[in-house]
């Protein structure tokens, strides 16, 4: 890619980041896949959930945890009839008291298919085939992994000092403040499938998402943030719209860029998209923090209407085609 | 259909049973399809599984026990790397100590789709629609169903006396001499979809599979049987090559028939195939009970090489097509 190039054509993007967040933005660009906007879109999903389904499929088979590569996987399905019936049957979650309760169907799915192909990039190609997904899903490691988190004011008697907390389940519901994250192993085994389609994109994607649970892992996968420093492609940090009970409670937006960058100083951000409501009185202050890092803030009306703290799809995804498009 | 112009053009066929037998026949009969011999076919599968995976998942739902539906659309999936792998995949078995263990993914994939759709019928049209099965698998009937059995032989004070075994795995595996089978519930919701393919088919093929606990029930749902007895259809009887421990040990070809014939005197059987050397020296007598019933008798080489009771699809195919043919 040459950078004077880039805007003349379509454009390749991944999206790093995992659960509902990654989801979000993930039908946002698939929009843009549609509009001719984006002609190659890969997704690269955290794999360190240790709760639910997939904390007990991981358990059993020693495999990584599917419900985030599901979720990603669904997001981008078909969107003719056959896409969106087998994206709601993989999405399919059995109720009841018996020992079905709570597995999602996707997720059975794919730990089946790994076990049969034993490769798991080909069985998550497999399952994007039966979707007919409009890009690829990577996980961000080939091994699973554990968030260790280090967090204070957990300790009464000493306020100020700091604990380790381990597991994507605890650390997203500490009741303390975290400090740091790393990943158990340190050093996992990277997708290579990933770190290329990062090296070749032209523009990355990080969050929105649970900021310590979700999006910061990538950058403490060291393959993944050497391609991220090295790439020539432009990182785009989607803000969350507030911080999360647990992990970021009270976390205004400059609070979420300042630990991304505290994670990962050596990778430069592009763009930073927030949300104008939410960022309201604040936003010459988060200017300024952008621009200390060398980014541009994009600020736009990204959120729903609902009154949740959830992207909306489409408003998201007409904020990226201005960004992708150079405007 | 009239009687006359049938062999005249590709012909339509019912096939009825359960479990591995039925796969058998299913396996052969899409080579027919291959062949262009067979136009439309369709599977009528036992729904009465009270054991393994299905026997849990009808226990935790209420659903119909799914295994042999699931064995039925494997069989018939399309020769493509495709239809291959996605039989491979809903065939695959979970193993391990942990609460999957023993559950295979098709059957769970067919109860969530049972649960997102709410009509049976219309989720193992979506199965084959994935595996580009080359024929359609429908349940017998849309209730669970068990089978009971009057055995004799179980009560060491009065080896004469009767009792009634409940269970299809419990029938299955019976130590005593069964004596008939019958269903509960006794008059079942038929399946309109399997009822129609019945009167509308050229022929029906019933067998091989586990006598009592396969091929039987079919014969003890009212609205089927009816259907069977109305049909202008021809009625194909595979024998099964030997009799199996448990249900009917001990049995030859003459008993299997007659078991079968006691169960719906009203159905008229065309044709029994029966093996060339299962049946051996037994031929002649073989050829006198299938007359008395009316039926012609083919005996053919149907069985694999291995010295396993099972038969062999190619072999199995050949001798259809003889008799689809006319010959």
């Amino acid at each position: 890619m040459s950078p004077d190039d880039h805007l003349d054509r379509a454009q390749s993007v991944v999206a790093l980041g995992g659960g509902h967040g990654l989801a979000a933005s993930l039908q946002a660009l698939r929009l843009l896949v549609d509009d001719l906007v984006v002609d190659e879109l890969t997704a690269v999903v955290t794999v360190a959930d240790n709760g639910g389904s997939s904390g007990r499929l991981r358990g059993e088979f020693g495999v990584l945890p599917p419900g985030d590569l599901r979720m990603a996987l669904a997001a981008l399905c078909g969107d003719d009839q056959w896409g969106d019936t087998w994206a709601r049957v993989l999405q399919h979650r059995f109720a009841g008291h018996g020992e079905m309760n709570g597995h999602v169907i996707g997720n059975l799915l794919i730990v089946g298919l790994w076990e049969q192909l034993g490769d798991p990039v080909a069985a998550l190609d497999w399952v994007g085939r039966l979707l007919g997904t409009k890009g690829r899903v990577l996980p961000m490691a080939l091994v699973p992994l554990d968030i260790t988190a280090r967090v204070r004011g957990l300790d009464a008697d000493d306020p100020a000092a700091t604990v380790t907390v381990r597991g994507q389940v605890e650390v997203a519901t500490t009741g303390g403040d975290i400090v740091s994250i790393a990943l158990d192993p340190p050093d996992p085994k990277p997708c290579p499938e990933a770190i290329d389609a990062v090296h070749a994109a032209d523009w990355v994607v990080l969050g929105p998402g649970s900021w310590y649970s979700s999006v910061i892992p990538h950058l403490e996968v060291p393959a993944l943030r050497s391609a991220l420093a090295a790439t020539d492609a432009r990182i785009v940090v989607v803000l969350n719209l507030a911080g999360e009970a647990g992990e970021t409670s009270g976390y205004d937006a400059i609070d979420h860029l300042a630990v991304l960058v505290q994670h990962a100083p050596d990778v430069t951000i592009h763009t930073v998209i927030a949300d104008r409501t939410s960022v309201g009185e604040d936003a010459a202050e988060l200017e300024q923090a952008v621009a200390s890092y060398g980014a541009r803030l994009v600020l736009a009306d990204v959120a729903c209407d609902d009154g949740q703290p959830r992207h909306d799809a489409e408003r998201l995804a007409g904020t990226y085609a201005g960004i992708l498009s150079g405007s």
